[in-house]
């Protein structure tokens, strides 16, 4: 199986999934609380319509494989090859009727994040990589994704999905960081990371994150320059604590605010 | 000269804008900072190219009006008929690559919002309305936008561009809230008021707005049966702080909130 096809496969696993969420995107519906009487988790019907076909895709041309999804669970995690997937990154965004809100599908290779895509199937925009490169597919075309130089944390634009996701420690030292940047931008979760990938913005940082949240992400930032780990500067692929910089002199910068 | 006929001309100002615009999102470029030393106000070249094709097309076909702009100032402010532009209204979303900008296009008469309309170039969508009722055109189609009913605050998804915009003393205010509501999204501008008449969100609270800022979308929000106010329950007209509600019930809660 040659990198090309994974790359045409991953597509049409993109395609498919988003036919099976648009549907859903913006109209009434009754969600139920996945995260029991505390947060506000959201879980729609395109979430768990897209992860099963996209499940059924995989098992059909990989039957080998594993998978690790939002919605069901793993199977044979312990494969060469297993796929993560997360149907509705941000679901918070999709119910508030906002496009910025992403499918996931990552594929890790003996453990480690060897291809990721991340689709946007309202705005019709595709962010994908493989580690050594990393383009975009929108209204406008095609391109690579470079991210953009970012000497200083001074001059640096940076995200994150919510100040208000951070545990309280962890709030003061996101804010540590988000004090000496230029601009703060709230509420984009997977987003967020493509727009770094596209060098319009230079750090991204968030708490909290499963691998699904992240592990599709990899490849595309890594892909097109950037570089992506734990706050203690550790491998992103299992989530938790995430930094992702465009610019490796303020990724340290930021490391060290972060108290790594 | 009838609406309908002003219709077709807004829709051909947003057409025009639009493509006076798109070339400059995505790209880098040079901003110079219209806000001084303190804050950060990019402003780019899409947004001056797109008030000047709109003053042009409004001057030649209705010499009489009067023209508010963000980027050139006013001219016959004092006319019946005066058009209230900012090309685009999200500049900090617009230079971090986010689709969530809009071009506001308002005409006021007699000192009144009569018609209003939000375009979003890169998503293809447009919201208008004249504050008897709204229409959405978007990649799917065109439909009537009505906002959705919320009897209690406990229930409401409320949005606010960035919570650190407010002064310390509105924060407090506007914390209270979202304290209350289910759910806070942030990051918007103009589009959480477009997802407020679409019925996706309960409340939009923000300060420190323009009259451009906001008398675009106030014809499209009570054509969609919202309600839109300054925090103390008055014209929302003139700008200010300004809180939008889907439905009338959390209206009034929040104003009781906000010290009204």
């Amino acid at each position: 199986m040659s990198a090309v096809d994974f790359t045409r496969f991953v597509h049409d696993l993109a395609s498919r999934s988003g036919e099976a969420i648009l549907p859903f995107f913006r109209t009434a519906m009754l969600t139920h609380n996945k995260a029991g009487d505390g947060g506000f988790d959201p879980v729609t019907e395109g979430d768990r319509a897209a992860e099963m076909v996209m499940r059924r895709m995989i098992r059909e041309t990989f039957p080998a494989h594993g998978i690790v999804g939002e919605e069901f669970g793993s199977e044979s995690a312990d494969a060469e090859f297993v796929w993560v997937l997360d149907p509705i990154d941000g679901t918070r965004a999709f119910v508030s009727g906002l496009p910025v809100w992403g499918t996931l599908i990552g594929l890790m290779r003996s453990g480690h994040p060897a291809f990721g895509l991340m689709h946007q199937p309202f705005t019709r925009e595709r962010f994908w990589g493989d580690g050594q490169s990393a383009r975009y597919l929108g209204p406008e075309g095609e391109r690579a994704l470079h991210t953009r130089a970012c000497a200083d944390l001074a001059a640096a634009t940076v995200m994150t999905t919510s100040p208000n996701l951070f545990r309280p420690k962890d709030r003061k030292l996101y804010d540590r960081v988000e004090k000496q940047a230029r601009l703060a931008r709230y509420g984009c979760d997977c987003y967020a990371y493509c727009m770094l990938a596209a060098g319009h913005v230079d750090l991204v940082i968030e708490a909290g994150l499963q691998p699904y949240d992240i592990v599709a992400l990899i490849p595309v930032i890594e892909g097109a320059g950037g570089v992506v780990t734990t706050w203690d500067g550790g491998p992103a692929a299992e989530g938790g604590r995430i930094i992702a910089s465009g610019d490796r002199r303020i990724h340290e910068a930021a490391l060290r605010l972060l108290g790594a």
